[in-house]
């Protein structure tokens, strides 16, 4: 059997991860197979601030942001993202009764990925080559060790750095990664919270939400999504293209987070299973 | 089958982690099953330190020295334990082409521990009580989770905190989880590597090596151990009285540091099984 639902909480400004874990350990404790991944963005940030090292952004031509991960930055982002959120987090979540497991994509190859060898930047309106950043997006996951976890009745809690095949950790987006493992795990539901409450046509204004892909068509979706959102509507259609039965880009905020977006909140992109 | 060798490697300053990987990875391709133990203790007084909360020290009023633990040093203790030291060895063991898997004591359950109630503490001669430290010491081992990966062909590459049974992150020592964990698997050997020869009788004079704990007696080698010291000999004797066969306290010094410690480098000690 494989995992029901993979849960994504965004490491964005403003995101209690307390609630949320308290959730997911009652929708264990009802019997369902999670897989959690989680980000750390702006835990990153401040650390980075605060170590003297500040946070850089890449924008690429087509208007996707992506961290600036030199060495120093990658260890910076394993401190925040593997050491004080993940390990926080299953803490959390054993206080609650939960065996969680935490692991980032490096352990057991767990996400494997492809490094960038040229990234292209946008910097002052000109095209800038960055050719030694350790960022990249993951090919393949290691189903197997999931698994293994899972049907000993334990709970991954997945964050990343991921990694390519030589051994070389690289930054990846959570989103995505989040989505390759639903696609990988055959998962029935895909949640990707953060602290938007999903597509908005009008980035300003929260009415103007999406809620449903397969009404308002891909093209407007993609249309609407504007930096980090268009890495969620990618990872979305990709999830969707693996299988996934149902993907949910929602908020995490808010009393109930996760129960909302699953019955709904946010917006709904359905497989072909699903329809 | 269970683990044939526990390797610990201290975290203080001057220990470079990378040749001692490489043994590691060697003796994983001929064929061991090894579980490697990392401490951090010197990356984590320089993290305190760049991010202004500097690390204190407790010392017993037997002589027995520990990290003064608050939830804001646990924090940055996971920051570099499960974080960045974490994460680099196992990329570096991957890169070496073993299937390395990084967890922190909590993941899983895998040490469970009791938290201290009340430290006694001796400060300008005084002794003081202290009562919100998050510290304690390892009681249980979930060899389970550690079988599942060795059977899986996988190394773990474990590092503390712990956590109690009631989901509460503690800072335990790592020579002691790494004895229990030698103890609780029935592995062969454990061996502990820092950046001391082995036990001297005089801390000034390396040539005052004690190497055979069953030729001087147990008795002296006590004696011998001042600071920090006194919790490897301890933990080798817990070891020892678990069943564990050969327990070598050696330097993590020097070209093929593993391979000397296992030939007899450092402080041995032996239980009834070697006898």
């Amino acid at each position: 059997m494989s995992a029901d639902i993979v849960v994504k909480i965004g490491g964005g400004e403003g995101i209690d991860l307390e609630p949320l874990l308290s959730e997911i350990a009652e929708m264990v404790r009802s019997g369902m197979r999670i897989v959690l991944v989680h980000g750390g963005s702006h835990e990153t940030n401040e650390l980075s601030g605060r170590l003297g090292h500040p946070a850089r952004f890449i924008t690429s031509p087509s208007g996707h942001t992506s961290r600036r991960t030199d060495a120093q930055t990658l260890d910076i982002f394993c401190m925040a993202y593997c050491g004080r959120i993940n390990k926080r987090a299953v803490e959390s979540l054993r206080r609650s009764g939960v065996d969680a497991v935490g692991l980032s994509g490096i352990d057991g190859g767990l996400w494997t990925g492809e490094r960038k060898k040229a990234i292209r930047s946008i910097e002052d309106g000109a095209v800038v080559i960055i050719r030694d950043d350790f960022s990249g997006r993951v090919t393949d996951v290691d189903t197997g060790l999931l698994r293994l976890l899972l049907d000993d009745g334990r709970v991954p809690v997945l964050t990343p750095p991921a990694v390519t095949i030589d051994g070389v950790a690289i930054n990846v987006d959570a989103d995505r990664a989040a989505a390759m493992t639903a696609g990988a795990l055959q998962a029935r539901e895909l949640l990707l919270l953060s602290n938007v409450p999903g597509v908005l046509r009008d980035i300003a204004d929260a009415s103007s939400l999406i809620q449903h892909v397969s009404e308002a068509g891909v093209e407007a979706v993609r249309a609407a999504g504007e930096g980090r959102m268009k890495n969620k509507i990618l990872a979305a259609e990709e999830a969707v293209s693996m299988g996934v039965e149902r993907v949910v880009i929602g908020s995490a905020r808010g009393a109930g987070a996760i129960c909302a977006a699953r019955q709904g909140a946010g917006t709904v992109f359905t497989g072909a299973a699903a329809c």
